[in-house]
């Protein structure tokens, strides 16, 4: 669909001005959502969202890039005549930055040096790493793990992806269709875990996957906490099963005092901050520029839903 | 030089059978000390080192990337008519990577997470940035610069290098002479401190330097502990100045217990782990390998000591 005019386009649910701004630069007129919108870019959650949307909007912007709360909610089901996107991709160099970060963090072992007060190089020896050779599994190879891939290469580690169709990743040394996940436990040698959280991949990582995975294994977790089973984690960190996790987001999330992923030593958690306002801000708002121009021009948007495979 | 017949070669001060098959790899003969040989790789340190050798030897191998110790003992100015090679290089991949994971560490926060037990995201968001689009100095591009500055390109970050000439460093975003480095404080955002120990190089980041970088700036130091002076570090740290810092060496070596450093909240401490033997025997090894093919065939060796420069 292209326009003769420049698209009207709301933001909700309240009014602001970088986003209105952004609309402006990808050449769309900003309007309020009783002005018969033709889109509507929503910066707030789904509890919030209206109930019924003015039939002028054929398209709707999502801040998150993660969409399962918007499925699950029924939102996207009750508006079937709508166009949704996610934010999927608008983040993905950010998240991968800080797997990296929780990676290289496990793999020099900075958790038990920073538990350190003494000079003692001989008790770190045997715990200490490099991903310089080696294959770093990347489950699911969306956004995060797309942006991952040349960040390991620089460092010179290899990758071995998996995704649903298992066509070749472009950068990755290797690519599993997800029918051959289980050659990735035994054959990587740390994983990343970065696909989208839908009744498929629920605990896709539990106590057989942590088993068939060498004992000095990291798996990083930045997707969402339903793929990792937390029980069965636990008892990996606990036993030495794998070497250690770096967990953004955990199951449940947030992760309550006292559980017992606080207290493991070989466990670094960060609490879903990958992605922190001050960064995921302005990367949002470069996707609104982005797809407000494609959405003006009647290409093709970035980040479209997919409410069957649900992501 | 080139040889009509293999060059013989012994290892000292122990005999090690590793060696003698990479001397074999390299087209050399393995012999003993007394055997009249060509050249030395000497594996131990310079207060084992012979005070007198045979004539016959032309070139010794020393084991470390930095010499200053074998400079300062007299070892080598004892053996005037000798060329002389470190290990610098071979060790700078993994060093790098070390290099990596405390700066994304420190820009990540991970020492503050590691010390959190409760899930408090908006406590960390002012304490996370990114690499990407940040500018990371380089003090000193060596083999550990050179190797580093792919890594951080791959994250997107800028490097800005300082070395003493000044000549564009492949892939640095800027090269600025050692005779300008007091504009890098200013203008980078974080800093890798990889040249080598020389009387110049003492205390090169000091009071006047913390003052003058960002407040967001994490300083991580893989080169040796006297280029930063501590007693600065530990001030600047403990007011703010900047934001943490990652040592894999410190002034003094080792760290005593109870030193302020332990016990900072934004310094993480590796005991000069970072080229660990796991990686380190199986680099040097590769090392040998090539300066004997390069010795046996009369070309340039790599990593030779420069005498007057002090590495």
């Amino acid at each position: 669909m292209t326009f003769t005019r420049p698209p009207r386009i709301a933001v909700g649910p309240a009014p602001d001005v970088s986003f209105e701004e952004a609309i402006v630069r990808g050449g769309g007129v900003p309007c309020r959502l009783d002005e018969q919108p033709d889109a509507l870019v929503w910066t707030g959650g789904p509890a919030e969202f209206p109930a019924s949307l003015p039939e002028s909007v054929r398209w709707v912007q999502l801040p998150a890039a993660g969409v399962e709360q918007w499925l699950e909610s029924g939102t996207v089901k009750a508006h079937p005549q709508l166009t949704w996107t996610s934010a999927a991709g608008a983040f993905a160099a950010t998240v991968a930055e800080h797997a990296l970060a929780l990676l290289l963090a496990g793999v020099r072992a900075l958790p038990a040096h920073l538990a350190a007060s003494s000079w003692t190089p001989t008790e770190f020896y045997p715990h200490l790493g490099t991903l310089r050779g080696a294959t770093v599994g990347i489950v699911g190879a969306g956004g995060i793990g797309r942006a991952l891939i040349p960040m390991l290469a620089g460092i010179g580690a290899h990758s071995l992806a998996v995704t649903r169709s298992g066509r070749p990743v472009p950068g990755a040394t290797e690519t599993l269709p997800v029918e051959r996940i289980d050659e990735l436990w035994p054959a990587a040698d740390h994983f990343v875990i970065a696909a989208p959280a839908t009744a498929k991949t629920v605990r896709l990582v539990g106590a057989r996957q942590f088993a068939a995975m060498k004992p000095t294994a990291w798996v990083v977790n930045v997707a969402r906490g339903s793929l990792v089973d937390t029980d069965a984690l636990v008892d990996a960190l606990s036993t030495g099963t794998i070497a250690g996790a770096g967990l953004d987001v955990t199951d449940p999330e947030p992760l309550p005092d006292g559980h017992p992923l606080w207290s493991l030593p070989n466990a670094i958690i960060t609490p879903h901050d990958s992605n922190p306002p001050a960064l995921r801000v302005p990367a949002f708002l470069e996707h609104v520029v982005e797809n407000v121009t494609r959405f003006a021009s009647g290409a093709e948007l970035v980040a479209v839903v997919d409410t069957s495979a649900g992501y």
